[in-house]
């Protein structure tokens, strides 16, 4: 069976990027974490660079352990459940503690004692193998690449605006930054019918938009307080005050990056009546359906991928101006 | 008849208090303003200072006129509607154009050529006459006492925040702020039935909440990242660090002054998908429904009131720390 093969032949030491004082490395004898209870050990197969990752890399904050949220891999070991060995998965990221109040509220991704893959206190899938809750790991549908599957935690968090606003056909919608991130919340945005332009930098982002039937606005041409909703995923302080000033009065800017610097809100918020609401994670659910649906098709957001022994080389690639999504494929 | 008398004893010239560059002064040689068409003449019987009236002599727009936007009055000519001469009324203060995007789409608080009585190209109530589009003036029920009727625009402002955020009986929220703005928006907010607490700063702003058993709390002690819904009403940087502390995960600050510095927003903001929404101006006929139901009594609010010929007196004691609301009685 080849199940118990799998399960047999997990090895002590594995490959994995390691930061450490804001110090990102390499190595090939990180042991294999252990499993706690109610956890699968997954062998992670392709691996996907953030925004996030990079931020870390720069202190966004005091992260030390194995990076890497954005996952496609295989189950090989999960006492409490071995019905699930084989399964291929991707995993949400936050692992609430189920007790606090938020959790109690139904808020579990907001848990105050959250442990969150690769970021906060739980180490991530830039590695051979990761271990993650059950509960988080959802199954990859066959007709589901995993080159489409790696995208679904960015994929869920871009959905995540359309949790927490209501967008709708009638709306016009601008979307600040065609990176990483805004390729995915145009493309997302796109499915509601919105007259939908996104501000895109680089010539192949712009490309990209218009393959896809999206329009793309210059920085320097979008028109003064006309816009119903305006996605900030620049990152920049220039794109947060594109964002206040494409916005109409009583429109809403959803701020969708972490990375930025603080930015300044002044009087003309209240006389405007502008919303603004952050935005993280979003549900796996909606995304794989649209995986499934053939609905999305992010793949083309590949520019690279690298074995996990190319660290150093992966994400200086990534955090390339332009450069959308480097991967880390571990199947070697 | 006496409306007839009235309206034959409209002079040419008045009292008001005026603003010019930044200097506010009394004349009592102002021109009585004329009227254009759809507009009626108002004898002004009583009219508050608000916080807006204190940042405008300090620069905060340049306007240039007789100030004022909170009053109660009398329509003693309005050619359009011979039949409202007579009626005690209260205004509306935004004029809008009805032509520009804003007011097609229905936001005509948001006009992008809108005059404002008393702070945009437009002479305001603290003066023995002002002129208003009929539209603007709606009546005021006899139930309804000029001392109660004053407060109809800050009314209308604090119930703005239920017009545009629904808050349920269920929800914890937090005022920041005991002023005279804070103090109305306690008492609507109070209707809700919700759980509220108010940080009030001076004593007698605790002690009259207390009365009406709205609840206090010391801004050292307000609990952190639990509130759904914070009101910030006190128009300090002080008081917006204390709202972002004090919302939870996925909750909404209310930012409802004008007045203040430009306000500082960092990542936390995503991590925590905080919500903030600017308020400002709200509709009238709720307003006048709580007051003619006898559901909020603005007039313990009222601290003292002055003759237009004490403009500055008035000011002064307007400006002073803890004050709620100082009015100018214009009957003489």
């Amino acid at each position: 069976m080849p199940i118990v093969l799998l399960y047999k032949s997990i090895p002590h030491k594995m490959q994995a990027s390691y930061l450490k004082n804001q110090q990102l490395f390499y190595a090939d004898d990180i042991p294999v974490p252990q499993l706690e209870k109610n956890q699968a050990l997954v062998k992670v197969e392709l691996a996907g660079i953030c925004a996030t990752d990079l931020a870390l890399c720069q202190g966004y904050y005091p992260f030390e352990g194995i990076l890497g949220h954005e996952f496609v891999g295989t189950i090989v070991d999960a006492p409490q459940a071995p019905e699930r060995v084989g399964q291929r998965v991707v995993g949400e990221i936050n692992m609430p503690c189920g007790h606090c109040t938020q959790c109690q509220q139904g808020r579990t991704k907001h848990c105050s004692n959250r442990k969150v893959l690769g970021i906060k206190d739980h180490h991530g899938a830039f590695a051979d193998y990761l271990t993650l809750e059950l509960d988080n790991l959802l199954p990859v549908a066959d007709s589901i690449s995993n080159q489409q599957a790696v995208f679904t935690e960015p994929l869920a968090a871009a959905l995540a605006i359309q949790q927490q606003i209501h967008i709708t056909g009638s709306m016009r919608v601008l979307v600040i930054g065609g990176g990483r991130l805004g390729q995915l919340i145009a493309r997302t945005l796109a499915l509601t019918g919105c007259d939908l332009q996104v501000v895109a930098r680089y010539s192949s982002q712009q490309q990209l938009l218009q393959q896809h039937y999206i329009e793309t606005v210059a920085e320097s041409n979008i028109p003064h307080a006309t816009f119903d909703v305006v996605v900030e995923a620049s990152g920049s302080t220039e794109g947060f005050k594109a964002a206040r000033s494409a916005v109409r009065p009583r429109g809403t800017i959803v701020l969708k990056t972490t990375t930025k610097a603080p930015v300044s809100i002044d009087s003309s918020w209240v006389v405007d009546e502008i919303k603004l609401i952050g935005s993280r994670c979003g549900d796996f659910k909606p995304a794989l359906r649209l995986l499934e649906q053939g609905l999305i098709h992010p793949e083309d957001l590949i520019m690279d991928s690298f074995p996990l022994a190319q660290t150093k080389i992966a994400f200086k690639k990534a955090a390339e101006k332009g450069v959308l999504k480097v991967l880390f494929e571990m199947n070697s």
